[in-house]
């Protein structure tokens, strides 16, 4: 009943890093490695390969830069099958930094672009497929930009560039499962020499749900995270994603003990999941930006008033 | 872009009740039937009609109960369009305690049931119907019963029945997007001259994306809490369900101000929402008696331990 073509990627690290200053420990990250490798995931994303010329080593943690000789810290020693993968930003990359894939323990690079940038997205793809990685583009903030320019920006990939995968990626936590499947539809038009994937964000608890709607219509690619952590209220919870996919390569048991032992506890000390303000965020469509600012300000619960001050934004 | 057809049903009492043994105050009953009439909300279902001679007083709550004279009390001075519902369980009702509706402030009776106990069902739905109220039955479990002896029940509902709407219940949380799918167009085939229902529960937190794939193939009467409340995961959240429905009648702060109030500082002392053992009941298709259980003893964090415990279940 499992549809073999279908990869899972955990980015727990990458995007649980948006509300840490990407400051996991090394004990952590090893934890999450190991349990990741042992539940047979296809890949793992420990962060992103930023400039060190553009960000401060000392106000942003490891998994910022993910150097390799950090990553190889973490991996050595554990037995596993799972590909690693690092992100990288439009225009917060120095190419330079990054080896060819024969010098480095990482095996896939994913760009994250908005669709006005995808001609430099396609550029750095591009850059890093000659290096030898495997490569994506993932599309953000996608539910903002669903007309003309997102049709041009698919053709373009498809044409100009050598990823292996296009992502659909609900930055927001916007959508709904009628438009995931008319993105995941559209996609499946133009897209027809790589794979589509899907990215959720839980804003209106939707991710899961939203990732299923993907898988219906053919996309492959799926993101996750352990507990559902990332930024706001989070990603799509890997654990149900695997509690669904029926591929006996995976096993669910390395990621419960993971969540008892690490994520409970660390739970207590960072926020992300099911919270008023991200879900306001969600149904306007909006960054939840002035959300996250709002949880660190003594009005965090003051909902009605956040909820107004979205209404009444002036789009003159 | 709205559906007229869809009317909006609020069980945070009752639902919410199965969690506090329906020990929830005037007070606090008060407020969330204000703010439900405010947001305008087309029913407020405010617990059960249980037997007293069945169910202790000293055990359980006034919502256990429903007594006329304390819903009075509630609805007293309080503007509202929002109709008055009550719940019945098959066997765990004294029918003579219900008076004729001109008598009473409740406008709907719905009979949860079983499939194997639907001709209980009917039979007490009738009599309801006879004194005068709005009926539904409500199929609960219904993702162990998927198959002929369902058939069976939801003809006899169509035949037999005087219900306003037949629920699709999601009890344990076990259903994803496409059995919903199924579900509701199996009902649609056959319920011809009622309405279709759709309850979630959130496991696997797919209690709103279901509820949106129940609207997508034509259920117009939806289930939700405020904030989730319910037992184990809880419901689909009423604050969601009405920022996704665009409705015109429907306000969502009086919601939010309740759940800013009231719900923040009542999630502190009792629990519901997403927690691993419910989920591995969804996955399981299990009642979430065991989780329950689990939850309340010295391993309540102890998942992978759990989840092996449901594995190794003899099914002989």
């Amino acid at each position: 009943m499992y549809r073999e073509k279908i990869k899972v990627l955990d980015c727990t690290i990458r995007d649980g890093g948006l509300i840490n200053n990407h400051n996991f420990d090394e004990h952590f990250v090893k934890a999450v490695y190991g349990a990741i490798s042992e539940a047979g995931v296809d890949y793992i994303e420990l962060g992103y390969k930023n400039s060190k010329e553009l960000f401060s080593t000392k106000e942003f943690g490891l998994w910022k830069f993910c150097d390799d000789e950090v990553i190889k810290r973490i991996t050595d020693g554990i037995e596993s099958q799972t590909k690693i993968s690092v992100m990288v930003d439009v225009g917060r990359v120095n190419i330079d930094d990054v080896k060819p894939k024969a010098e480095s323990p990482v095996d896939m690079i994913r760009v994250a672009s908005y669709v006005k940038d995808i001609d430099k997205a396609i550029h750095l793809a591009n850059h890093f497929d000659e290096k030898g990685y495997e490569t994506t583009i993932n599309i953000m903030a996608i539910s903002r930009d669903m007309g003309p320019e997102l049709d041009e920006a698919i053709h373009q990939i498809e044409e100009e560039s050598a990823v292996k995968v296009v992502y659909i990626v609900d930055s927001f936590g916007a959508l709904y499962q009628e438009p995931v499947e008319f993105l995941v539809k559209k996609f499946k038009q133009v897209i027809k020499t790589k794979e589509v994937g899907f990215h959720g964000h839980n804003h209106q608890q939707l991710a899961f749900g939203n990732t299923i709607e993907a898988i219906i219509h053919d996309a492959n690619y799926l993101d996750g995270t352990v507990y559902g952590i990332g930024r706001a209220a989070g990603n799509c919870p890997l654990e149900l994603l695997i509690g669904f996919l029926k591929n006996p390569k995976f096993d669910i048991r390395p990621i419960l003990d993971l969540i008892s032992r690490e994520f409970i506890p660390l739970r207590e000390k960072i926020e992300w999941g099911y919270i008023i303000p991200y879900a306001i965020s969600g149904m306007m469509n909006e960054h939840p930006r002035a959300a996250m600012a709002l949880r660190k300000s003594e009005k965090k619960e003051n909902y009605r008033e956040f909820y107004e001050s979205l209404v009444d934004t002036d789009a003159d």
